[in-house]
């Protein structure tokens, strides 16, 4: 595994239009580091991982090369662009920035803070293997289908379904290929697994952590600084621990 | 409202068998006090709430009896009894050992320890009006569907999903005629919800809170703690907040 190219796209180029306040959610502080930078740092400090990819609104560019990037000291991360029109595009001209001798791209949302390394490595593992590997959660609640006004209409079997997260992992010429094959209305895709399942490549349910939230609300926020109090989370050099 | 006579059921029967220790996931501790604590507090601080029946293992109504219901002086649980086989069976013991003049029964899972006031009142209301009303969270994640071997099959269009949690409230005379028609196979059923969902009675989606979790696992043990450790869970009297 150690000769494999890796590189990993942190898309962080959201709008954040259900948070309050004119900040975007993967900038918002959080126990004096920017949400942002917690992913980036467990990318740099995977030895797996050689390249980091930044795809952040065109406007918090300079912002991220200052106050993220050159501040914190970030040595992998090789580009930070402006993301697109969708969290899609964005992703693709992240991945389009990338040089054709990489091996396996990893797929990140900046506003999931707690990937470990161990979920890293386990991602580009699983990837070499069968072609593509995501985070995921079995789901243990009861799945309901609302009707108008929130009403149930059924119940939902949650047998057999997960919760995808991130980091989602894919060899390269793999995720090429879902690219080359991508639809018009697929601005609505909501992960790469998705354009990667198509092809008919196996994607691998790789179990991670509840702990490994998106944050997209206040509330979401106010848990990521109780987690940040857990040990594993309070040094990078923990996060090996799955 | 406030003439409506309600009951809670708190289903705490469970046998923990993903817990590694002897102890049951329902009596473990949280911060000096059993998971099971939590929930029966909020309902007794609740002024809509007349009484509590807690539905335990044969073997721990002793200990409830003692260490939990005398012990923190809850006034209101009236019973504490014995579980059947199943989940399902034992919040029915529950519900036949209500006296007929009950207007509304709340059912509350014992391990879900961060219900609030707030949520226990809405479910109320919302219950006498519809027939019946649960807690429960839009899904934000992508949703999977595994093959053998935990490889993706599809992914399922999460739009109108949401992820079932309790309390789930009904009408007496509802969930009553939910039990008459119940079927031979009903031990896989994993919630009240889905019987009353089948006599076409509306039942209402009330969105609830990331912080009502379900502790199944050590590692949701460790969450409970630092949800805990939030200001609307130091004290009951905090809980009125939704």
């Amino acid at each position: 595994m150690s000769d494999l190219k890796t590189a990993a796209i942190i898309a962080a180029a959201g709008l954040g239009k259900r948070f309050g306040g004119s900040l975007k959610k993967q900038f918002q502080n959080l126990i004096g580091k920017p949400v942002l930078s917690y992913s980036i740092e467990s990318f740099e400090s995977s030895p797996l991982i050689e390249e980091i990819i930044l795809v952040v609104p065109e406007d918090f560019i300079s912002f991220c090369n200052k106050e993220i990037v050159a501040k914190f000291g970030f040595k992998k991360v090789t580009k930070v662009i402006p993301g697109g029109k969708e969290r899609r595009d964005s992703v693709e001209r992240g991945f389009n920035s990338l040089l054709d001798e990489i091996d396996i791209v990893l797929i990140h949302d900046g506003v999931r803070p707690f990937l470990t390394i161990g979920m890293i490595e386990e991602v580009i593992k699983e990837a070499s293997k069968a072609g593509g590997a995501i985070i995921a959660l079995p789901v243990k609640d009861t799945i309901k289908k609302s009707c108008s006004g929130n009403y149930i209409e059924r119940t939902v079997s949650r047998e057999s379904l997960w919760l995808a997260q991130t980091p989602q992992a894919f060899r390269y010429d793999v995720l090429k290929r879902a690219y080359e094959g991508t639809r018009e209305n697929d601005f609505a895709v909501t992960d790469e697994s998705s354009l990667v399942e198509r092809l008919g490549v196996q994607v691998k349910l790789v179990e991670g952590s509840e702990f490994n939230i998106k944050i997209t609300t206040e509330e979401d926020l106010l848990l990521g600084e109780l987690i940040l109090k857990e040990e594993i989370y309070k040094d990078v050099s923990n996060r090996h621990r799955f």
